[in-house]
């Protein structure tokens, strides 16, 4: 089996380390921000540096590539962060990607494909909403007045983000991340296998009653929106408990009005973020919820389950144990730039464990063992086929 | 039985309207603002119109007299409002009473004391914290560092607050107020006579979870607040089904961190304001539910119940009833300058409906008829002593 360099790998990372607007508050390298077009520039000056093909499209996604057969498989994430976020979401994706380019390049590696590193650009929530580079890339942007707008408030114009769109014939995407969740260390496997990236419905629901004064309305004349809302959440939350491994159902914004002490409340508002790995799941479940909920509500986002591609699920599986690393299938509950490439491309994840489920913190914590793991499960599968 | 004089009794609310920084928006006279202190003037003005002794202590607490016997009855409420409050709020009690000793005067009523009237000062909620002139008169201020920075910001010194404890000998206090709910109004029933004035006790509830991302976090490895706090409430509000008809639960309050729909809440916050007219029904029910909350609380106010006195429940009662008004017990569930005075002197209260049980809100109404009524019991029950 191939193994990268592990030593070059990880000093990736230090180098990484230098672009960052909170030193010694966790890495903060934002969408737009100095650091992300230090950042950019960084990795066009390694990928040249390694004597590797690069190119930076009109939105400052950055490519390298090894090889110049067509089509070619694309790997890669993000390296931009969230505020005061950690070392590894999206940067992980990235440095691997650019570690196999070099392996392969040093190894001389003959496949009957190229292979293209891509760092995506803007992928955590920014002002253009989040994984805009791959959205871009994959002609997917909707040129709202919104977006219109605020695209005028980016190193960016409409010209550069039409100019993005590619229609290269693609054999795959593959991405590289951190888990974001725990599963994976709880049950000490080094390699996730990702089969969907779960869909997300947000339904925010509205319960009424009556503001009433708090001494002076007997309990039997009170209409009171928290003591309904209480009723309505038991039953949720007893729904919740029925859910299978792979979905999950979370209330974690509830607002009260006019949340007095003193006086009863005549509105609670909550969100219901509900995630599962097959549409078919989502709408069964949604079905059931609104059995449920007879209040007022709305769904306020949908986005569908992304299966990740069935042969690449079984190769990179294949791969992981050839290599003898434990490994598991698993859904990610988080989007990522491959929820965006799914659509047009067969695409694959593969997970390393996150410790104590810790993402978009300074806590983010992945051991090198499990980050260099991850790399190789790419390189060899990339090798295989 | 005597009767007031309805016109001119009705004519002093017209008057008062003048005083109102909130023209078409409800009446708006805050304690300690130029309406408060025109109000005051106007009630000095208008006892010595009617050529009725009269005197402002201190902290502008306005009395007037009929008779020079002692001991004396004091009779009245305040003149402040809350901010867009209503008409009748603590007006109906000082303008009753101001009516009730020019009635007497003007018949020459001869009685064994003599009967006081008070305007309190800055009852409803201010900067001194509420009920303060009933407070400064019965020597109940407790000198805190914050109050004396606090008194500071008012046009009063300490030693005003000081001297206006007054340690007379007095026979009994009277007040006559709206019900600020919708007990009376449901059961069409003219006169309430007040037992008591229901404790309040405030408990602070901290239920704590941990946070993780709503996404990639299996249901089994949440540790979520708000499902728990959901199942703790469910018990409260169990609870709450089995209490009397003279005690109130509410949670007016309650906090979600950190309020993220896409993150498992860590902590939610809220507050139980439990309300009863005997502290030993307060005891009993606080125990019961310190058996239902494991989790970390902490009472944030703890104020007693007040029983009424039982001779002037009985004599008010006998009063209503002897001029032919619609009469029922009942607990005051919002406090009042009763309470303070209640602790050394036997005291009263004669509520009259309240339209939809509205107070402190432009929309707060009782009809004239109802109004005159409960002048005119106060009225009998002090000649009938």
């Amino acid at each position: 089996m191939l193994k990268i360099n592990e030593t070059r790998f990880l000093n990736f990372f230090e180098s990484l380390k230098e672009f960052n607007a909170t030193p010694n508050n966790g890495y903060t390298r934002r969408a737009f921000s100095e650091e992300d077009l230090n950042t950019i520039q960084w990795l066009e000056e390694t990928l040249k540096e390694y004597d590797l093909y690069s190119h930076t499209d009109s939105v400052k996604n950055v490519f390298g590539q090894y090889g110049d057969k067509k089509p070619y498989i694309l790997i890669g994430s993000h390296l931009d962060t969230v505020q005061n976020g950690g070392l590894y979401d999206g940067a992980l994706g990235v440095l691997a990607g650019l570690e196999i380019l070099i392996t392969l390049k040093e190894k001389t590696i003959d496949l009957p494909f190229s292979v293209k590193l891509v760092a995506f650009r803007a992928e955590e929530a920014n002002i253009l909403g989040g994984t805009f580079g791959s959205h871009a890339f994959t002609g997917k942007i909707d040129y709202t007045e919104r977006f219109l707008k605020d695209i005028k408030t980016t190193d960016l114009t409409e010209e550069d983000v039409r100019n993005a769109h590619c229609t290269d014939d693609i054999k795959a995407y593959l991405e590289l991340h951190i888990e974001q969740g725990a599963i994976l260390e709880q049950k000490n496997i080094d390699i996730g296998i990702v089969t969907a990236i779960a869909g997300l419905r947000l339904l925010n629901v509205k319960v009424t009653g009556k503001s009433d004064h708090a001494g002076t309305t007997p309990m039997n004349m009170r209409e009171d929106a928290l003591k309904k809302a209480t009723r309505l959440l038991s039953k949720i939350y007893d729904f919740s408990e029925t859910l299978d491994n792979n979905s999950v159902l979370t209330v974690g914004e509830l607002n009260v009005f006019p949340n007095q002490s003193n006086v009863i409340p005549n509105e609670v508002n909550f969100f219901i973020d509900f995630r599962s790995n097959t549409n078919e799941k989502m709408d069964e479940c949604l079905k059931e919820l609104s059995k449920i909920i007879t209040e007022e509500n709305q769904m306020n986002v949908d986005i569908s389950a992304k299966p990740m591609d069935s042969n690449v699920i079984e190769g990179l599986e294949r791969t992981a144990t050839e290599l003898g690393y434990s490994n598991m299938r698993i859904v990610s509950g988080a989007g990522h730039d491959a929820n965006t490439l799914s659509e047009q491309t067969p695409t694959g994840m593969i997970f390393v464990p996150s410790k104590d489920g810790i993402s978009h913190h300074p806590d983010e914590y992945t051991s090198e063992e499990l980050l260099v793991k991850g790399a190789n499960v790419m390189l060899n599968y990339i090798k295989s086929l």
